[in-house]
């Protein structure tokens, strides 16, 4: 097999393309924007959706189901939420065909719909008219609701994953009695994107708050995950928004408190999106392939018969497989007879299997396999005998290393600087997380995007009080936040 | 808690939405047609679907997501498809809004698409226009994909689960390099849904092929499992169709066999939906409300503690849910002291949980408790020594005897018929199945619809051949054939 893919230091946005065509992992459609998500792809989205679902349901949050369309009207009720975000999106306008006779089928004119319906690009709207009808008392509170669903948002510059017109996502829509709980709810979420990025997709992130101009339209305060890519560039991975009562007043939803006054509703929205799949990718893939940790692979072992297979070879291959799906953990026999071995180890680094197993017969008596890593590429001759509790250590040790790797490339690429001419140099440079002073101003934020293509990516909630001066304005500045050039 | 449900010899259609409403399932939506599944009919769906997605996995089949949008030209390159079916849908024609000067949003009129965009209705089209891209050789089939996905259809007249404009469903679309593999997939698919149905819903079904007039548009045949109402009335459940070559052809979708010749790929398609919930609903539930099999219960068991929580109740109920945890069964305690034991029964029945457990400190001291079934609702006392073991038992039994007693009523309800008039006599009265000789045309098949409104349901697959005449005709017949009215 040939390499077939691009190298990340001759062309990190081809090396990316390439991954995902190579791995199988998602395609461009038919239709403009839109992606084709492979079975590989997909197989990964879902351990990443099961696991995120599962930490949504210990914290108390069940799963429904709203409409796909939304009517037009609807989106205009929040003031601010249809000016940042509604305009691009899918318009029906009809809900006929009939035959053309010239061949084919054509919109029938008859059937125009009276309101048009827009299909969903988020669902506060949708959601919060339905909450008015389901909420009148305390005792109705909090309301802590899900869905998994497709969302589309009408792109111009697509790319797969990171940027479509169609998408799939979660997006949480809660609703409670009280501000605080609202605000706790907010950073409890937020805590759990976190962990999750940190421990399944071993994918470091920063939590902060975003500055008012790259809050969500409708929102009183947004906070998000921030991760660095191997090209020094940022992703976005999730969003937590506090919503204040900015819903509850644009749909009139209000509850009689236990001191029976009416108030209006707090609320909480909340999102992770297949975006996510562009960042496990960019995050610990090479120029071999894909590499997924472990808790996210589809197939965490492979076994590989060297150079084919034969009786004792399968046996042999039987009981590993046995053995280790005994501990959970999930393993394929690469029985293909039309493939050589070579091929084969090609293809499974490609498709990032963290763990194969070659078994040949010359091993086999000596009692022993050999077992090859797929983030270090490095290779070692194992005893067959307690196989399984090596590999159970061995899916660990990659998860931990791979997201060492990950931390130790974003220490390394997250810079202070003091000036403007420094900010550039390192944006110039290799880039990563610049972290900076800046004076509070939509204005000086918007100048900086301009000179630089930078954006705030957040105010870390770690960050501590430090008397500085903005990199731009000179301005006195309270503490620093977080910039990069971001996906 | 008063009785809030029509009974259903009093209206049966209305008791279907009672239930709906009150066991807190579904509900309509803002926009027409279009439902929002609520938490705890969601709940019991994601049990259903997770069942299913697991049967298709353990026969191979893998998922992946294709686009929400299908091209407008796409629909009639399969001539069959878009005459017996894409007509009524939903049409995206423009991609973005604007401010309107007199408040509000309206559509751009410059962002018109090129062509219309079709919310799909079925996934054929846009999948095997993938498919092309994906196969050319016979090393590249079978392809063996599902996806579980929304759809639109625009229904006119729509009820809850059971006809709504969207809803929730799987697609598999599969391809194979002969006819036989694709007529046994189809047949395995079959299998696997009456299975499902029998094992899981509880809800016993005739398997059998469509007629010429019933086919899904494309297809050479279709099959389905068809399940009986408690109102008499047939419910077509899930379908399995083989496709011949015919989206291959339309799609141009073809392949090297192993003899290098350049074949036409064949294909099957399948789908079960959320009309599943009104399947289950209608298969077991009662005049006091949901009944829901234990298989598929979100609470299997919930714990009411008579009349209110002390500490010698809670630490009973403790030990009890421990022990019910321990054999996987989900249990809840319900704690909340602003209601009576009465109103939560009452509820807890409404909502359909298998099985209740009252503790009482009475009962405590006597080292028992009160155990209330939901499908008999006998009451009887149990020991608390070894309560998990005879718990797990009793689920078993639930589900066994709601398999029992539905098969029962449609043992009950399917007759055979030797003419017209016995056949409108059964339709006119009880309803049900009817087993009857049909001449095999469709303008016979179209013209006792139209006298009685019953339709050919299938012809079951176990049937055996057996001279007759025709009900309607008098003309020879070699097999019978089963009506029903249906939904």
């Amino acid at each position: 097999m040939a390499k077939e893919i691009t190298a990340r230091s001759e062309d990190y946005s081809q090396w990316y393309i390439d991954i995902v065509k190579k791995a199988n992992l998602a395609e461009n459609s038919a239709v403009r924007g839109c992606m084709v998500i492979k079975p590989h792809g997909f197989a990964i989205w879902e351990k990443m959706r099961d696991q995120l679902d599962k930490m949504f349901k210990e914290t108390g949050h069940v799963n429904a189901y709203f409409p796909l369309f939304i009517p037009k009207s609807f989106l205009s009720k929040e003031a601010e939420h249809v000016e940042g975000f509604a305009k691009e999106c899918a318009v029906v306008t009809h809900h006929r065909l009939m035959n053309d006779p010239n061949g084919g089928v054509v919109v029938d004119p008859t059937a125009k719909l009276e309101e048009e319906l827009i299909v969903r690009p988020t669902s506060e709207t949708i959601i919060w008219h339905t909450y008015k009808d389901w909420i009148n008392s305390y005792r109705d509170l909090p309301l802590l609701i899900n869905q998994w669903v497709n969302v589309v948002r009408w792109e111009m510059r697509t790319r797969l994953f990171l940027r479509t017109a169609e998408f799939l996502w979660q997006e949480g829509h809660t609703a409670h009695a009280t501000k605080q709980e609202a605000v706790e709810e907010t950073l409890r979420i937020l805590d759990i994107y976190a962990r999750f990025a940190e421990e399944y997709m071993a994918m470091p992130v920063i939590k902060g708050v975003k500055t008012v101009n790259e809050r969500f339209a409708g929102a009183e305060d947004t906070y998000s995950i921030e991760a660095l890519m191997q090209d020094g560039k940022a992703l976005q991975a999730g969003t937590s928004h506090f919503l204040a009562q900015n819903f509850a007043k644009a749909f009139d939803v209000k509850f009689l408190n236990e001191n029976n006054k009416e108030e209006y509703v707090w609320a909480t929205s909340w999102g992770v999106s297949t975006r996510l799949m562009g960042g496990l990718i960019m995050s610990h893939s090479d120029d071999d392939g894909l590499v997924i940790p472990p808790k996210l692979a589809p197939i965490q072992v492979v076994i590989v018969p060297i150079p084919k297979p034969n009786p004792e070879i399968n046996e042999a291959a039987e009981k590993v497989m046995k053995a280790l799906k005994a501990k959970g953990i999930s393993v394929k026999y690469d029985l293909d007879r039309r493939k050589r071995p070579g091929f084969k180890f090609a293809e499974h680094e490609m498709q990032g299997v963290p763990v194969r197993l070659g078994i040949g017969n010359r091993d086999l008596e000596k009692g022993q396999v050999e077992v090859a890593r797929r983030d270090t590429k490095k290779k070692t001759f194992q005893p067959l005998d307690g196989i399984a509790d090596y590999i159970v250590q061995l899916l660990d040790a990659i998860q931990k290393n791979l997201f060492q790797r990950a931390l130790d490339y974003r220490t390394k690429h997250t810079i202070s600087v003091v000036d403007f001419e420094e900010f550039k140099e390192v944006l110039n440079g290799k880039g990563g997380f610049i972290s900076a002073h800046w004076d509070g101003t939509t204005e000086t934020e918007i100048k900086i995007k301009e000179l630089t293509k930078a954006t705030i990516r957040c105010i870390p909630n770690d960050n501590v009080e430090e008397a500085g001066q903005c990199i731009l304005s000179g301005k006195p500045s309270k503490r620093r936040v977080l910039f990069a050039k971001a996906y």
